[in-house]
């Protein structure tokens, strides 16, 4: 038994008043999305807990059935496994960016004019020595993720970035008072110092001066998180399964969950994303695998970015891609992964409207896909954590407990 | 106020094509099941938790209260307690049965020819000596149950039944470095010694080689488990009950919890158990005590062997003696341990229909009790460790937390 799983991130909503008091999903004609509620069983889904807005990587831990409560480390590490780096439970990863300073070390621009991904710079920072293992890595645009690797490190350090413009690179301090917290913050800070010494007269940077370009001349470092040590997926519930996806913080929660994660051209995460390669891909990766986590992103910057009516667009254009699916797995299930109402521009802890469609399933009198309707479905109101589960149990793949 | 608990063993099923999509409780003239939904609240719930099939034991573990999570320890000492045999906590019990070995111990009828609770085996076994006491007990054909009982024994060991035929009686190992393994281990060694000896030439066994029968010449022991410390049912909950079933299992668990177990003459967990008995047993018990159990095993075992249309009449029959209980109870609540759906022939995690009728509840507008209807029960969705607690509160049992 094959299975996927449809994740819309950001897609629930409240009620708008510009569409009626309907929610974007309830103002939009998604028949497809609409045909996994009428033949399925629906329900309403607190991914992390009851008015507990979840981040993307919080909710992803969730919906693959771990606690983020127990694994959540901070946000470094589900980055940097999103940016493809392989890493250890044990590493210290830290988001980083490019940024631009002066002679004093005072922050000019946080993200050096924007600059994009310069595989130079990448180069030059990899050939500092550091006296521990290390990966950096260019990501989107001024961001990059460092990972220190190796023994004796701590997440218990600060960040070097200010966040501030006119204030300098921070020391890097321990947080606590151990050895390696000590150490990981002298190692910060001599990469702070390395990576100056490394960029100050770069090329890149000297024909940015001419160009009146602002330089990239330093690295700043900030969410320190210790790669958590994450049960493989299929050990813990028997099941392969891989994940297609833009996002790199779904990517690293997936690849760190021990999913194969497939790579699309084109997948961008934003309305331009290439749907059909990312249909294509979640047909191929069904082949290989007993489940395919199918996520979406672009609900998620519309809502941010309070676009209601390009969020029914989206969720329209969306559904016309979903037919495809239909008969290619035994069971469509289809979510978000929190809800972000396009009025409030923030994640929140609504509930998010489920719906799982399949032999064996329990068949209610849902008949669209929507925050209100679902909330009358069959499965009643289930936890993130229980999502895996209760798919597991009909795909034939849970335990009996006891005799 | 009393009231009577029916538990009806793997009755919740899933839409069956052949029953036009419907479950076979949905497609069952069952008046009576039906009067408890309608006049009463409903709702469904997970005996162990979303996706989780639940065994028989751990099941009524959680449906009295107990966290199975917490106080499980495997099958042998439900399975002890259920034969009748007086335990205390920190005795092992294994699951055991009559077996044909050679001359060379190696296995050639892991049943011993089906042979039928032979009593002078029993009688010939309970003379053994071994350095520890002991119990042991014929149950259901050729199976036995085999306690060691005292101080300084562990459930860490391994079995000495091979689990196939054409090997041999295996030595049981100790599964961890500690004293008490090692000791009972020996034990067992000795304790498949001292059977060969005492059954090899035992008048029965010459009896049956002269009808050309496989010897019961071995007692094969397997699935070792400590006995559980349960706080008895009526110090948690301060009310008195009874249980009145014929699943061995079940009896178990409701005799270390401390009730009442009542034994019914020709209840035998089949279709042919004798219903009226069951219901005669549960009014006298009721009589005694708060609250009865009363469960009803043969659903179960006519789902195990797919047989639809039978599962639909039993529950008719059921229905018709369920009359009885009306009026003769404050409060009757009617659900099912666990979905045995007929079709996938096992125990599956799907939540199961509960209703509960009586003075104070809500009424709700549920008027047939089902797998669907239930869950627009007033209930919601809640687990099995719930059920004595709103259950308690209804008939003023419960305690206020706070002032």
């Amino acid at each position: 038994m094959k299975a996927i799983l449809i994740i819309c991130d950001g897609m629930a909503d409240r009620p708008v008043k510009s569409l009626g008091d309907r929610t974007p999903l309830e103002a939009a004609k998604k028949p497809n999305m609409d045909r996994i509620a009428d033949e399925g069983i629906c329900g309403m889904m607190y991914t992390i807990g009851p008015g507990i807005p979840p981040g993307s990587d919080t909710a992803h831990l969730a919906l693959l059935g771990y606690d983020p409560y127990q694994v959540y480390t901070g946000r470094g590490p589900f980055e940097a496994a999103g940016a493809g780096l392989e890493l250890k439970p044990g590493d210290v990863a830290f988001r980083a960016n490019y940024a631009s300073v002066d002679d004093n070390l005072v922050v000019t621009d946080r993200r050096a004019g924007r600059i994009q991904s310069p595989p130079e710079l990448e180069e030059a920072i990899r050939k500092i020595k550091l006296p521990v293992k290390f990966q950096f890595k260019n990501t989107l645009g001024h961001r990059t993720v460092l990972v220190l690797q190796g023994k004796g490190l701590s997440a218990a350090v600060g960040d070097t970035d200010p966040h501030e413009v006119g204030k300098k690179v921070l020391e890097a301090k321990a947080l606590d008072n151990t050895a390696a917290a000590r150490r990981t913050a002298q190692i910060l800070n001599l990469f702070t110092k390395k990576v100056y010494q490394a960029l100050r007269n770069h090329p890149l940077n000297q024909q940015r001066k001419k160009e009146n370009l602002p330089p990239a001349n330093m690295v700043l470092v900030r969410g320190a998180g210790v790669v958590p040590h994450l049960e493989p997926f299929e050990k813990r519930t028997g099941i392969k399964a891989a994940c297609v996806a833009a996002a790199a913080l779904v990517k690293g929660v997936c690849r760190l969950a021990g999913l194969e994660v497939a790579e699309v051209e084109g997948a961008t995460g934003n309305t331009q994303t290439n749907l059909k390669g990312k249909i294509d891909a979640t047909l191929k990766a069904l082949e290989r695998n007993d489940l395919v986590l199918l996520h979406i992103k672009a609900f998620d910057e519309l809502s941010h970015d309070g676009k209601v009516k390009e969020k029914v667009e989206f969720i329209q254009t969306v559904d016309s891609y979903l037919g495809r699916l239909w008969g290619k797995a035994d069971f469509l299930l289809l979510t978000a992964d929190h809800t972000t109402p396009a009025e409030f521009k923030e994640h929140t802890g609504d509930p998010v409207p489920i719906a799982l469609a399949g032999p064996g399933v329990r068949r209610d009198e849902v008949k669209s896909f929507g925050e209100r309707s679902c909330a009358r479905g069959g499965l009643g109101h289930i936890r993130g954590r229980e999502l895996v589960p209760i798919l597991a149990n009909l795909m034939g793949r849970t335990k009996k407990f006891g005799a």
